[in-house]
């Protein structure tokens, strides 16, 4: 993607996310429920609903560019990375509407990195329940509307990220230099996890950490060395576990290396996390296991479990040299977006 | 419990599983299968086996005292917290089948502690999906048979150590004194994490995870300040998430803070941890968030999964004073086995 009016040495947000400020009645248009639509019932507050039902109170900015950009002035962020709310991804609906679902949120996401080319930058939604339709849809993101490429979901309809039917839409980012930004959705854990927002706060790592392995032990991230991946929240639980998972590969290669010979340590150096993590011996642990560079500032803007003031974090961190603080802030996230060395 | 048969300053492995080299064929016991029965197949060597599956295939070390005194010598480890294979719970079954099942067990590791009182301790086991029979065992296994608590699952039949039911339980350990240790067992995530060995490697992590926060945000350790309980693993995905977990009670008070007023923060300071990480930088995250004074050696032996050497990492990292390491190695767990302060 094009970055040439990005300040020098921006500070970029890699994981916002944003919604259209209204959009069709999609169970009007696909003939069934189940989807979200926006019910703007306050001055600057909208539900998230879904079949009449509140799923998420939002407010302006979540949908207003102007609002964003205002609030990017206040924080030092000079670019956020737009993508869609997962809940949106809709992968359970019919193939054809999660594909038209997708250009609708899409060219929205467009039209607005058009207008303020300097301010934004965007990831697509792609449905991925069909991978040759995502594979068409991730095409016209990067080659027709100047994305860097899109956001998925930890799995797919309870499916993990290592099935071979996704593998050639793997391919197909790698292929086109595409990135890919790997979000928590449809937590793990059922029951067991309904109380206290635990999805949230013990499924989404837990996801987050699947995907990873079903990456790294599937070979997925073997055979494409180039794909440009990140995974949100910093990478959830992976980070603190990776000993264990890699002692565990050692010991029972009869279990974890069927697919893939090469340790997961390995691919700390290939993959990318942002670096919401929401305390510095966490982010410590980030940058002692996978260094800055493949670190990116990511604030999960405008949702509360996010960093209220994006950067603050690393900001705030005495013992980081400015070097590798400026990586955290934009340098690596440079790289991750346009597949360019920024040193 | 009694320590005074320990040596001075003893290196104490808190998490080790050990089973009796046989037991009665409990499905004739109780009428029904699912039960373990461990299959000597061949000379120190023995298949666990379930309804005639292989669950698991275990060494010498599984049963033998001597065999693992002298691997413990070897190791450089004084005293092993002994406590039964998670599978062999089967909180599953009749409560009195449980109840029945737990005395065998409980009477066998209490036998290897009396006849090696400087290199055992004992940990329970006890019927939890009864806690009135659970009780009564943990009372005896503390009052009758000099054992220091017991060891239960992250979950009882799918539901979570917050549910009021079991309360009481923890209620008289913390009354009686009892230190408890929680491991994770049935790991949430299904069809999800099939492959790749999983399970262990991401569902374990998020079980510990999962049983941490079902008792800060439920109010148990809040109730019960006196509590001494440990978690297993390094409390697996939890350190590293509790920057999460708590912004997540700070920005959403409706969604977590419904059942206990406190931050989980605070409760970094009550509970124990084993330091099973595997890595020198996730136990270095442990040590910053949690302090020595939290963390206990354990190495999940006599399994490939646990640290092949105990203490291994703990010794090997320079970056620790003296005094640190000799709580790690044994300090803390003194305290947390015995309830009183050994600095």
């Amino acid at each position: 993607m094009d970055v040439s009016h990005f300040p020098k040495n921006p500070v970029i947000d890699i994981h916002t996310h944003i919604l259209p400020r209204e959009w069709p009645d999609l169970a009007e248009r696909y003939g069934y429920g189940g989807f979200v639509q926006l019910v703007h019932d306050q001055p600057g507050c909208a539900d998230m609903v879904i079949d009449g039902k509140s799923f998420r109170r939002v407010e302006e900015n979540c949908w207003s560019a102007e609002r964003r950009i205002e609030e990017c002035e206040q924080h030092g962020v000079d670019v956020q990375v737009l993508s869609t709310v997962p809940v949106m991804f809709s992968y359970w609906a019919k193939a054809e509407h999660g594909w038209d679902l997708s250009r609708l949120l899409n060219d929205h996401i467009a039209e607005l990195c058009r207008r303020y080319p300097h301010r934004f930058a965007g990831l697509g939604t792609v449905p991925m329940q069909n991978p040759d339709y995502a594979i068409k849809e991730l095409e016209r993101c990067v080659r027709d509307l100047g994305m860097a490429g899109v956001q998925i979901g930890t799995n797919v309809n309870g499916m993990n990220l290592d099935r071979p039917e996704f593998f050639p839409f793997f391919s197909a980012a790698a292929e086109l230099g595409a990135c890919l930004f790997v979000h928590p959705w449809e937590m793990i854990g059922g029951e067991r996890v309904k109380k206290y927002w635990m999805p949230w706060l013990v499924g989404m790592p837990a996801e987050s950490s699947l995907a990873i392995c079903s990456l790294i032990f599937s070979g997925v991230l073997e055979r494409l060395p180039k794909l440009r991946i990140a995974f949100a929240h910093g990478g959830g639980s992976f980070p603190a576990t990776l000993g264990r998972i890699q002692h565990g590969w050692e010991v029972r290669p009869d279990l974890c290396a069927v697919d893939n010979p090469y340790p997961p340590r390995k691919y700390a150096a290939q993959i990318y996390l942002d670096t919401l993590v929401h305390d510095a011996e966490a982010l410590r642990l980030l940058i002692g296991l996978f260094g800055v560079n493949r670190l990116a500032l990511g604030s999960d803007y405008p949702f509360p479990l996010g960093e209220l003031q994006p950067g603050r974090l690393i900001r705030g961190m005495a013992d980081l040299s400015e070097s590798d603080r400026s990586r955290l802030l934009g340098g690596t996230a440079l790289e991750w977006l346009t597949g360019k060395i920024h040193r």
